[in-house]
């Protein structure tokens, strides 16, 4: 910056939320509290020295491990989530962002809330207008998501309901509709009559037998345009003369299905 | 719907986009004017009779060929955008958005331009507070982007500038700087002064020799938590009795590079 | 080579088989014939000419394009045989081969001879001493591998059989059974009948249903070890500062079923 | 078995190697000795009442669970070699013999030796003509391949040499080189000598650098047809109502470049 002044956001404060980024690649997220230290197994570093630094700031542990303590972006925030459930992974999760068409401003319902990754995700993308009704069988899964979207800021886009996508949607006119549920094919008349026209229907299962399940339910209750789709991601070492892919990737995570509300003449 | 009436925004209007898909999964996005004829290899459709239909609708085409009008996503809506430079394709669109924390609100920097694709998604997701700067060398197609971003009523929330971001990028406290350009190395070191201490870097490059050059810079510039990624997309047919992933892929398009602004000692 | 003298076989005679590289990388698998000139869209060259000439010799088209004329792999052999089938891919090939545990001497059935590409390449494996059995229902097919079969001197160690193998496959003690048929699972009984008790099944299905399918019918047939997998390859441009991926690549062509006899205590 | 007879190698006997799959999928390569009990942690067996089975028989451990006792294929026993140096996976091994043209009766140079699991691999398919030249730099992988390979019988098919190829190959006429060894590039020249017109060369490197390098010195050292392929893996759970793609898959091993020898004019 030009002028030596921060942007309040860019200065940590107690309380702020940071992504310690250690020597050995190792990632914690830590909430800044006075009198705390955070130790690892590349030492400790006190939390209070960090108050009234920058973002990206660089630390050193006691034992001369260099760390950075970085902002933490939506996606260092959620991965680092507690994980009750089976949660959606990275690649998944912007992919379900952009090809539902969930946007500033969408009307979304999803079901299950499981862990909250995806809440949260689909909260940050609505906001401000916007708004995620996240429905769950569980009470538990549902405290678990509202501790965590309240300490991210995220608990006014997202209303929790209990309740069983499979029995009834109560909303109507909904901009997208994601279903990560074992047994999707069981809500897409639900969601159906949930969505609006021009609604976005995605669903998301592991196995191939859920996702022919729901394709045929789909299929037979007016939903048109369907593709379904699985991501592989790769990541690589770059490194001068060692360049290369890296050994081990997660081969399958889930299938994503993508459907299209047509309107029908029954309709009322 | 229950009551029977329907917001505005889900009936076919004049000037209206609408997506027609065809029988045989064509898809053509086509501007709702009185008195046109759609001409396909499967009929026609006059397209004054759909003013007035909900979108999701079903057409039949004078061969008898039956279609559905449906709202365009935003997926739908820059696919169909013309391409005078090489796109970014949907499997990688959102997981710039994703990866690069574009969200509502965010100030972003982009170059080059190109086509416009990028920047017409990311302005639909930094909206209604945020702003994309998007740089191109070329008056062509910043030209040919400014009327795309129009006609979609995403002016307003992007910045159409020309410049070279491997001389200057005059904005600061950037969120995200995205570059998509021959030598996104070039770039690294405005990128970094341009950048927010909270800010990332999303590079995309189609060879790996400049994935080297770039992972490089950034790492002589400032940069941490550097991450290389590549994604396979691969779409399915399913149906019962004959499920299989579909024969052709895009096995390639880009690598994607992301890294996080670290603050240095000497920065004012 | 140090002595000037070539070994018989590297020196291009009339009759050979010779593989044309042309310079945009076009392949022709050619027969010498003199008196024959041979035309592509980059010009022609005398076949006569090549007689006497080594393997990999250097050509000049009439328009100037420059060409080599290769010794044919296998590979390149197989990949220019009419297909009046589906074939199984070169990427595939190798696996059956391998994972079937098909060697030198080994007996083996197949069923459906189809193109004959992969009984050629599986008797050019078991040779001198093995021998392929290789069923098929149509007898067109037959004949057709057996004209191809001829031509490579591979039908020594083909026996080529009209039948269906979900009725009976006559062999026993054989070392693998490779079915590439629309209904593996029927045959497996049978398979496990011919196959010697140290016996390889593999089953080639391009659908997730038939490979669903055909594992239940190995579970509850005395199979173990049953490993179902499928391959991607992808191929790469390499080439200085513009290395990458290929665009496009065959996404999906077969899954390859992998299977062991165990014995049962009510055999005799 | 109509007869009720065994061939000879379908019983299990004194010294006979076999694979003990247990019912946890568990996989051990024993040889078969008189008092030996193998333990595991399902329990253990007596290798002694083996002797006289059928290869494919069912046993049950001192805990009760059930094991099969399988004749392993040649993919089973160099899974099981000792390692000391990384070996060539199972998805590359079919790929190297096939797109190698190595065949009954090929003669091949390796180098390295290594592990010897490719050594094994490729003697198994020259035998019982052919022969495998595989040079070391290194005395104690190639003392270490001897005991492996003589353990196997497949000694005969061998000639283990110390030597450096980037120095000299000795042989001449060669089907195929194979080089699995960090400056590939810098044995291109000899391999060039060593093959025979018709010949193939393989190179196997696990980071893009070496195989640009090695392209490189391929297209400058008289190799065309030169093409560079990876390949992924993925394995499958095939189960009704859960069938998958496994989660975890290698998602990198090695790039595999293939390149047929030219002959030049000024060659002798």
């Amino acid at each position: 910056m030009v002028s030596g002044e921060c942007r309040l956001e860019e200065v940590i404060q107690e309380g702020s939320r940071v992504l310690l980024l250690t020597e050995r690649r190792k990632r914690y997220l830590v909430k800044v509290k006075p009198g705390v230290r955070f130790h690892t197994s590349e030492g400790y570093v006190d939390l209070s020295n960090l108050v009234g630094k920058r973002y990206g700031t660089r630390l050193t542990s006691n034992t001369g491990s260099v760390w950075f303590a970085l902002k933490p972006t939506i996606l260092d925030i959620v991965m680092k989530m507690p994980r009750p459930t089976q949660i959606v992974y990275p690649k998944d999760l912007g992919t379900v962002i952009f090809f539902g068409n969930i946007r500033p401003g969408s009307r979304v319902v999803e079901a299950g809330t499981g862990s909250g990754v995806l809440t949260a995700v689909m909260a940050s993308y609505v906001m401000p207008y916007g708004v995620v009704y996240s429905y769950d069988v569980l009470e538990e899964h549902l405290e678990n998501a509202r501790k965590q979207l309240d300490a991210l800021g995220l608990l006014p886009y997202v209303r929790l309901k209990q309740g069983d996508v499979t029995v009834a949607i109560e909303e109507r006119d909904l901009d997208t509709v994601v279903l990560d549920i074992p047994t999707p094919w069981l809500a897409v008349p639900n969601a159906y009559k949930a969505l609006s026209n021009g609604g976005v229907l995605v669903s998301l299962s592991p196995t191939i037998d859920q996702v022919m399940e729901t394709v045929e339910a789909l299929n037979s209750s007016g939903f048109v345009d369907i593709t379904t789709i699985e991501l592989l991601m790769r990541t690589l070492r770059v490194k001068r003369g060692m360049t290369r892919p890296d050994h081990m990737m997660r081969a399958h995570t889930t299938y994503i299905t993508i459907a299209k509300k047509a309107y029908q003449d029954g309709q009322t």
